[in-house]
Order: C-alpha cells, then structure tokens, then sequence
C-alpha cells in the first residue's frame, strides 16, 4: 500500500509499505481523509523518536474485523491503544495505559497511508449528518473537549486562546460552542483576520493584557508556556495543549509565586466531539485551508508548516 | 540598629542600618528569634534582585503599634503587606495583592535585623504554650498547610515529598501531622537518617519508582521538578513549593501527554499553623540544626548553605 514513512527526520512516500495486519480484537480500515496536525510536524522535527507512518486524525471505512458487524461502518477512531486490563484502562482511563501503542505517534503505523489497524473499541461509527471534511477533525476536537473534563471553567470564565493555529482555532471554536468568549491571542495577521470572519475574538500578541483566568497554550513552542505565565491571573491556571521537540529555558518561580496551576491537556474521548457534530453545535470546515492527495503528502507537509494555512487535509480514498 | 544587609550578592552585617518607621496602620516589632529559609539563599544568590535586609520567618515582641492594644504582645507576621483594597485582598487573598510588599523578599526590609515592621492586620498573637524556637517556624509551616487550601489529597494519597532539606522536612512533618503517610526522597544519607529518626518514612532519590499521586517539589533546584515529572503517575500532581533564581531547560512534553497538574504554592494563612503548634499535632524543634547570634549572621549563613544542616535560627534578642 501507500504510505508516507517517517525516519529519523526523513520523511517520503513509499508504495510497496506492507499493509498492517489486525490483531484479535482489531479492524482494518480502509483511511478516506486525514488531517495533519503540529504533532505529526513536531514528529518531523525529531518529538518522540517515531519511526513509521504518521497520522492519527482520520476518518475512514471498516474493511475488515474482529466485530464483524463493524464492516462497511465509517468511522473515526480514538488514537491510543490500551491494554484494557491495567488500573488506568480499569478506570476508563487507557488513554494513559502504560502499555498503549498511539496511532501515528508510537509504536503504531497511523493514517497517512491507505491502511490503518486499530482495536474495535477505539472505533466510533460517524453519523451521516458528518461529512468526512468534518469528521476528520473529531480527534482534534475531542482534545479540545478534554478540557471541560479536566476542569471546571467559570460561566464568566476569562479565557486567553494562546496561539492562532490549527489547534488554537479549534479549542476556541468548542469553547465559544460550549458558550465561552475566549480571546485568541496571536502573531500573525491574516489568520486573525480570518479567524474574526468566522466570529471569534482575535487580538494580537503584543498587545495583550494580563488578568486572564485561564490561558490555554496552543502555541506549540516553549516561549508560548513563559508568555502564558505572565498573562494568567495569581491563582489562575495554564492548560498546556501542545507538545514540542525542543526544550525551552524555563523559571517556575513565577508559577510558584502566583500560585499558578498548570494543567497538561491531551486526548479526549470521541463521544462529546460526534455529539457536538451532529448537533451542529460546531461546523470546522471553515478551518480547512487545502487538501492534497496522498501522493502528494510532502507537498501537504510543506503546506501545512506555512504560518498562512489553518487545516491541511490528505485526500487518501 | 544591626541589621544583615544584602546589596546585589552582597550581604554585610550593618551596626547603623536605620531602623524602620512604621506608617499608618502598622506596628514596629523587636525581633527575638529568626529562621533562614532557602528563598534567603536564592535571595543572595540574586533571586528576586533584592537589596535591603532579609529575613521573613520570625517572632518577636510589638514595642510600637497603630493598635495599642499590640503593645508588649509576643507575635508572628504573615509577610505579605497588602493594600487590603483591591479584588484579591478583597477575596481575602493579599498574599497576591499586585501591590504588596514582602518582608525581607520586596520592598521591605526583614527579620534579620532588631526591628522590622509589618501592618497590625497581619501580626498575629502566639500563645504562651509555643516557644520562640517553635513560633519562629510557623511561616514555613503555613506555607505547607497551603497545600490542604489548593488541592484535595485523597485519604490513601501516595505522596512524595522531593528534597531532603529544611522545607521538604518541615512539609513531610505538616502531611504526617494531618495522617498523611508521605515518603522523603533525598540525597542526603545523613539526613535521610536524621528524618527516619524523626520517625518520617525516607527513600534515597536513586531508589524511587515511579507512581505517586502527588509528588512535592521542595529540591529548590529546576532539576527537582524534571525529576518529579518522571516521579508522578500519569493524571497526578506536582506541587511545587520552592523558588530558585536559576532557569531550568524544561521540556513540558510529559506534562501534557500524562496530563500532569503542576501547582505553585507559596505562602499560606498563620491561623492553621498556631492552632497545629498550640494543639501539640507537631513539634519543629528537633528540625534546628543550630543558632547563631545576630552578629555572627554571615556564619549563620554558611551553616545554612551546608547541607548537612536542617534549620539555622538567628538568635536576635
């Protein structure tokens, strides 16, 4: 099958990748669309050591199962792989499962590629009423979902969107569906511009004031989580949704001064993210710069590291 | 007066420092007892960029005061001097007044010199049942019980406390205190020993495994908190208690994939630490390593820079 490889920092397309095998348990999809996300460039950058095929936002076709009534289903699929049997898969919880493989990001080829394998519980069956376009993003969403089940935000909660990317404009999209009135902090003007058009509340940088209750980093870089701790309020908190290769120089004490907490973000689980979907709570697609075939993924990569682009999409089926 | 002065890295003692004046709403305090704490050592070495005298764990006696009635009384001080007019101190919170001072810390000279003022709002009176050498601990021991204001420590919490030296002792003692059975992790054999002799649970830092559900990082270096980021179990807590004036390089990848809280913890309210010392639930005493005159404060000094040592108390009056 197609795939695009990743090694070292090298990245190509091969066309004779071995297609992955299900294991008990598992499904074999057939990927239509993926998303590439900072992660899958962080990886490019050397974030995680992964050697195989990224991609871990999709949404796809089940072509083969352990469930056979999953075939022929479209679905997207929760990205870490647990073991089912550990305190934290116990305690629904295997997005922490020490033992998990994570789709595209550790120890298991992902959706870059014409074939994925992931367990049927992972697996969440996509409404009609999505269109792959949308659906595609649930994973990103439900990151993004993450946040209300980690913590408890005020209804006036004053909240500071850190970064204008593809991940800042998504988690204030879902909070401003939830209800909030984030502000979306950032460098660069045309995708403020863009991101206004669209209704959100957009101010730069540099001209941001400190006093916000959270400030949630999509910055994806260090110096993001530093400028964080000077715009946050004594006693408010940072959620931390991006993650980088590189280490940054950091001095907590301001952390400790104020009081600050920090909370690390990552997955969410799929159901809130459809639920919002179907409801047409949120529609995404507006965030989708460009789509590029799969064989065309390099081409794809190099677009989706322009500062200009929101969403870049791969067009696999 | 004497006072220990501290200019840039400089520190001198000072036979004709001029004694402070206090403003409206404050008392003048005589300084019997002081503790040298590791934020006096960073200080030094040019944490906070503080000129002026140091000190802010002490007890002493109200020679003059707004308030009449504080005259001759036996008091501790809670250092944050706030405007007591703005939202924080509004919400009781003065400890964040952006407009505070702090004693010895900012913009106010501290305890080790004959006299120090503070406003009569924060003095409070230590009961005849406490003696010098323990009132003279209760600011640290505030600053731990802050931690049972800031989160919720399940009943079978697995704690560790992270650094063998005077805070890390005095926070392990305060969570005992409060039925909570935490581990010290420390390099310090010597004092590991002295704290397992103090009937504390000890383990050497290169022992520790993994999987502790708070982890609370009183190393006072940025190493300490890499080193509690592989310490504490995915979805669990850093505390973090100790300042330093280094910059540590930091990746905060593992923060967000185990979805780690981090939360910075300072000062804490007097009343909790006086009502634990009067009721007998603990007895710092065994913790001081040695006292020194005033006048020998840049011996003091090194004696708490050697960290074979616990707590130095500077013996004032």
């Amino acid at each position: 099958m197609r795939a695009l490889f990743l090694d070292g920092s090298q990245l190509t397309l091969r066309r004779d990748y071995p297609a992955p095998a299900p294991a008990s348990g598992e499904s074999l999809i057939r990927v239509t669309t993926a998303g590439i996300c900072g992660t899958d460039l962080e990886l490019v950058r050397g974030y995680m050591g992964y050697r195989g095929a990224p991609g871990h936002e999709f949404v796809g076709v089940v072509t083969a199962s352990s469930t056979p009534a999953l075939v022929g289903t479209r679905v997207a699929g929760e990205i870490n792989a647990a073991c089912g049997d550990c305190d934290f898969c116990r305690a629904n919880l295997g997005r922490h499962c020490p033992a998990r493989t994570v789709l595209g990001i550790l120890g298991r080829d992902g959706a870059f590629a014409d074939y994925l394998t992931l367990p049927d519980r992972n697996l969440i069956p996509i409404p009609a009423s999505i269109p792959d376009e949308a659906a595609v993003l649930i994973e990103p969403i439900a990151a993004a979902c993450e946040i209300f089940e980690q913590v408890a935000l005020a209804p006036d909660e004053k909240i500071l969107v850190l970064g204008d990317g593809r991940l800042g404009a998504i988690v204030a999209s879902v909070l401003r569906a939830h209800g909030y009135a984030p502000v979306i902090g950032g460098h660069h003007r045309e995708k403020l511009a863009a991101l206004a058009r669209l209704g959100l509340k957009v101010e730069a940088e540099e001209t941001l004031r400190p006093g916000f209750d959270s400030v949630v980093d999509c910055t994806g870089n260090p110096a993001g989580f530093a400028r964080a701790v000077t715009l946050v309020r004594p006693r408010g908190r940072i959620i931390l949704k991006s993650t980088a290769a590189d280490n940054g120089a950091l001095n907590l004490a301001p952390v400790v001064i104020n009081e600050i907490s920090v909370i690390g973000s990552r997955c969410g689980r799929f159901g809130p993210a459809v639920a919002m979907l179907d409801e047409g709570l949120l529609d995404p697609r507006p965030l989708i710069s460009a789509r590029y075939p799969l064989d065309d993924g390099l081409a794809a990569f190099d677009a989706a590291r322009d500062p200009r682009n929101f969403k870049i999409l791969l067009q696999v089926a």
